[in-house]
């Protein structure tokens, strides 16, 4: 079995992204990855379900429960193009993810803001993977609503 | 028009953790009101459903916003039993709703052990509205689980 690399799971998050941008909304993707595969992709819907809860995180997380019919994914990595906000982290703290990666940094809304240790003690958190391209891809949506 | 109080609709509300309690789950119940009706209720159904983001408020949540076809709940107030969590401190902080009534303290996992500022800053915060009661259905369903 080939192994995927964290960079080829961010960039299927980054695709995930590009549809939400496609689709007007802040450009957000996630995909959860089980056994190196991945088991859940999803973005942010939250202007088209006029949902303040359906960020790409929380979409994704009730993918993969469903996919595992379990509602832990202690064996499982969440790969998301911004930092978590608070919501999305106190899902993923009940979740108990064995570990997160996000691309961007969120200075405003992460759910670092709030309290760094929202997580669940288990999962190992890691930022700025993919970095610039899940930035550029935000920075270019503000840019273009601000025309 | 008749008026409902506060403690009307929390038993509204506690009619909602009723249903979870015989459902087996983790009786917590919520309701979410508008003008002075009822547009939201649900319950804890993160067994059922598998989902750790299945919470009564985040279900409240979504069914008001369906019903009002819009994201933000700033004319809205919730009742819920049990202080919300983090996850669902941050789901109200996107709505932006006007006022939050809970019954019991949560002091685990109660979104104030986190951060007591996690709401929004228009969000009014009110606790112990028929606190015995809704910690009382609690307190009933730990002693039958551990029978």
């Amino acid at each position: 079995m080939e192994l995927y690399s964290d960079e080829y799971f961010m960039n299927e998050a980054l695709k995930q992204a590009q549809i939400a941008f496609e689709e007007g909304e802040i450009p957000v993707g996630a995909v959860i990855v089980s056994k190196n595969r991945i088991i859940a992709k999803a973005y942010n819907q939250t202007e088209k379900l006029q949902d303040v809860t359906a960020h790409a995180e929380m979409i994704a997380i009730t993918s993969a429960e469903n996919t595992l019919g379990a509602k832990y994914l202690t064996d499982c990595r969440l790969y998301v193009t911004l930092e978590p906000c608070t919501m999305c982290g106190g899902a993923l703290f009940w979740s108990q993810i064995s570990q997160v990666f996000y691309g961007a940094s969120d200075p405003k809304r992460g759910f670092r803001q709030t309290n760094p240790k929202i997580l669940h003690p288990k999962t190992k958190i890691s930022g700025g993977l993919l970095e610039q391209e899940c930035g550029d891809l935000l920075l270019r949506f503000f840019e273009k609503l601000r025309k």
